[in-house]
């Protein structure tokens, strides 16, 4: 299989829009935690609170942080940013990302990810 | 060493304080919960309320939910209601008991409560 190009202009893209579905979904995930607290009654309520932030910090671990440091490096190579298309295909889908997020990559690579979205 | 003899009557008011305890830890729990997501700015701050919530919940899970089924049965033994002693003076310690609560233990029970709450 021959290697996507991504040039620098579409590093940087890949990069910023990485960054804003961050934003958007650890921006997200406060405001949900203020509403999910306005509702606690007793203590079992705080340990639902509590298993759900398990998994979200799971999910944002292996989604962001890992990457983070990747990303952030201007000679990651080519073969690196291609992994981006999935993650991407999933943050789209959950709506961490839209189009315009992603104006600046090829055409191609903007049709991988939406269709990979709906699978 | 002797074993030290529970009244029906002390063991009745050895499980009301419990339970107050319990009550008592949980609900400032769900108050300082509420208070801590008021200062959030950033989901650092989020990180930071769910390690609280890990520590706090292994404690309370030590404290109160494995001694509570013990403590609720009847018949549950002497030697068993002596160790209570010890988790009484932890909680007395941290205020979550208070001498009203012991009304009704005989005074050298609650001499013990007191002295090794000072420890």
């Amino acid at each position: 299989m021959s290697e996507t190009i991504w040039s620098d202009q579409e590093k940087q893209v890949a990069r910023n829009a990485f960054q804003k579905a961050y934003e958007r979904e650890t921006n997200a995930l406060i405001t949900q935690l203020a509403e999910m607290i306005k509702e606690v009654e007793n203590i079992y309520a705080v340990w639902e609170i509590h298993d759900y932030l398990s998994s979200k910090r799971h999910q944002i671990d292996g989604r962001y942080y890992l990457n983070i440091k990747k990303y952030s490096e201007e000679n990651t190579a080519n073969s690196e940013y291609s992994t981006l298309i999935f993650l991407f295909a999933e943050l789209f889908k959950e709506k961490w990302l839209c189009k315009e997020d992603l104006v600046g990559l090829s055409d191609d690579k903007i049709s991988k990810i939406v269709v990979l979205s709906f699978i």
